[in-house]
């Protein structure tokens, strides 16, 4: 299985991340995590994008806050996909960091998920594997599964409540 | 190859959706066009979303404007990769079909790129197919390579006319 | 007399869910909760949604943060009438999961209210039972008359606490 | 069958509040216009507000722009259920009148729909009307076919043009 | 001298109004405040800004927050000058109080102050009665003499202190 | 009767400010207007305002666009009352200017009226000079009935045309 | 004295950048115009960044839309001042540039300019040119006495054209 | 080597301008912090303007909030470069600072950084004093080294602790 390349742009950003990692892991999919910036270490980003694909990794994902540039930097240096996510900063609640992520020109796309959306970056990239590995398909229905039925218990659970009220 | 499918919520969005279908066409990616609404066929877009993985596409790309909720749509009944192509509206810039796209709970991503960005979308459904077909990916490089030599080539026209000013 | 419909994207949603709750059994209106989420069971929402008129429910309440779908996979699936409850995620203030309830294509209303506005959800679903009945009616004059009274004596507390100041 | 009171803050607004009388028309369900401004007669405006109940309507819908009141001052005046259109003015792309109407204090909610959004409000006013109404209901499950029907002509037309290119 | 009249839509925004009553009192200015809801006690709202000239006001300050109609409900019912004092709510940062304030139809303004801006609605209040009193008008920049006397002696303790370190 | 002065940032916001013209005129209210830029000539404009107690006007309007300190670079120099009339610019539909005008510091408050709002300007103005002058107040009366005519007349009109199709 | 290099991220960003080439050719500021591209040109983009002090630039300005990377990218490579020129796209009023170009981390600034705005661009850049420049200084001096003048000039027509109405 | 000069609207601003002060100190720049209110003090604002360039001043950094006109006021009165530093205030997040300090008209640039960017404020002040100050910029150099250095050394530790778990 190919891997994903995880990059954050500055350490703060690492709890968001962590939700990608835990999700990646609970799916069996392996992983690097990198802290990159954009703006104060741009060679080396350039760097790992652009050997990206030869080291095996089959998606990006990209975490960054203010103005996010680090995904479209990624992305402007590998042809895999690069997925976008926004973390919100010290202030204007993550609009500055989803726009300056999803606001790519023609021709370079970013995948971009929610703000702070850690889980949802790990899914997008282990769906992206899973388009060709049907075991890790059927994984992600288990886990759609699992998420439905948690939803469901939490709905009898609350039956239960409001009849003992 | 798989196939990449593509639904708009109105007709209205075909203009957007035609870059994302010249696009794949440049690239020879097969591709399906429908128009399915989140809204008015709930039960089609369902039936559509759960069958995609069946009928060999390979990612849907989802276009729709003001509360866009047709890629959370397809994406709640699949598990394939869903890109979101948030398209404007009659007001607010694009800007609630940008939050309605993105803005996806945890679980269930959307893989959104940017306002009205049809080839971005096509560009990105590439990129995910070409993560196992080294023949698209090689492809996705010369599309950027000739996007490269465009800009440059642009640049030279420009010193030329600024040399004749 | 009817029953209202709640349903809730999250149980994370019922803090704001138990306003309605409340304000609903105080004008002694029956109602259901139940948590159903648009895209991690868009069967079931589905399900519930185009039953809801046979089980003999007057208006829907549906309570939803972020890319808030819930309401229009209901309104989508029965033509009831469907109260949006936008609720604020850990982001963006609530814009996002209002604009995402609101800004329904035409065809398919979603009847919005207030972000995070639990009581109004509540008053309007009375409002919409209250059409035909008019002792609800009634009872919802009362609930103004209250409200003024309450505003009233908290000016005349008010002028008290400036005359002894 | 009750009627629908339409009020709309100035007579700019009529292009959008004529999607509605069309709509409310098609039903067959009898409504009354009127250009009343919650700033300019006030006095006319509460009058008729307290009224409408008497005068037989089952709902109200408002349609104004900028600080649209119009809705608030009709609903802190009756406790019939309604409609808030908001209505795109000269700048700021409808956001100051759908703030205006739909952040509703609690206790007096307005049931918002989408920006200049005339057959929303109609299909709303409609399906309160219809909670006690059988035929009516079943009118609105007619108008929720043909729209169906519509989008999927739609897109069999479109595969044919497809096929044709 | 002329009184101030000083409404606020719920008993929560007193402690932005405290600051307006405070800054009056110092100016020697006399007030008076209601609580006074444009929604729960429209009827009262208008009866008090008609009798609000004839009772000898001046200006009236109208704070209220979300859909902020109090200020327009007392401006559509006196051609005294109106104060809009919006204030910020449980969400959106104040923008939804702040557009539902200042964006008032052509004929009937508001004079809006920054949002929270107690002190700013006291100041513009004695500004606008000290057009024809030229005590106050004195007492108005002895104030202003004051506040800069204070940015002044502010700025030589700072230099004191970054001498010192 | 004192005379009002305005003053507009740029002669691109003549349009805007002819509307406050008009009114000014129709009210029988003297006036001054002059192109005058906080930026381009902050000399000039600090001196028109220490000025204009002293030279008869009872209060200014202050009509700019983008970052729109006019309104604030006169109430810094200045006790009289500061009307802002915030003007739109060529993007951000007038956002930039309303925030730049309303949100003043503590202490020196612009009283800002609705974006592109000439003719409230005006009407603010003249409020303010009637507060002491019962011939002016008598007029904006008659012009706030005229206005209520003005909205019957078309109501009226409106029945008219109904009726006939 | 030293050449301001300009760079633009789209041929389409030409007639805002037009206005800043006159702009400094008016002051007699040597420049470069390239285009150049943050994504689509990543490299090339770099090594003119890294190279722009040894070639005897003072000051780079980097106009772009969307996204607008480019300025960051630029600033990213070199220690030169960057001056970004937010340009509007196709939606958003250009507010997604604003946010993309301004909101740079610690460490790396980019000076930004109000948006489309290529005269600030230019004069920004010679202002920075002119720290060290007494000619040129003197030069911005004259610049701004014209603006001056012009202005009052205007003033003057302004106060003929009003005396003969 | 030149001084740069720091303004600040309120004393509440010392905690982002003392970020700029320490940066300004490490790298061995000389300044001087002043409290200056465009709006309390504006006769003391423009004389330091139109001083500062006598006075050997080689930029000028001016932090405000709100309304921030701080920025603008001081650009008005000199052709040094001005350096825009946006703070956040009590709400609105920023965004009112942003856009009255970025958005200025043309012919008078505001060189803006991020919200509350006191270290990007000095960082670009250095780089303008370093365009013709060859030890100086080889210190910005040294500093982007150390940042890259740390991004470099927290990306190591990652991977140790990464491997540790």
């Amino acid at each position: 299985m190919k891997a994903i390349g995880i990059v954050m742009g500055s350490k703060s950003d690492l709890p968001i991340v962590q939700k990608a990692m835990n999700t990646l892991k609970e799916l069996g999919i392996p992983y690097e995590v990198h802290i990159l910036s954009a703006h104060r270490t741009p060679g080396e980003t350039a760097e790992f994008a652009q050997q990206c694909r030869g080291r095996g990794f089959g998606a990006i994902i990209a975490a960054a806050g203010m103005a996010a540039h680090l995904a479209g930097a990624i992305a402007a240096n590998t042809t895999l996909p690069v997925i976008g996510l926004p973390c919100t900063g010290p202030c204007l609640e993550g609009l500055d960091a989803l726009l300056s992520t999803v606001q790519m020109p023609s021709g370079i796309p970013v995948a971009t998920v929610s703000i702070n959306g850690g889980v949802n970056a790990a899914i997008l990239a282990a769906q992206i594997l899973a388009v060709d590995d049907a075991e890790l398909a059927h994984k992600l229905v288990d886990h759609r599964t699992t998420m439905a039925e948690k939803v469901l218990d939490q709905n009898m659970e609350l039956q239960r409540e409001l009849n003992l009220r």
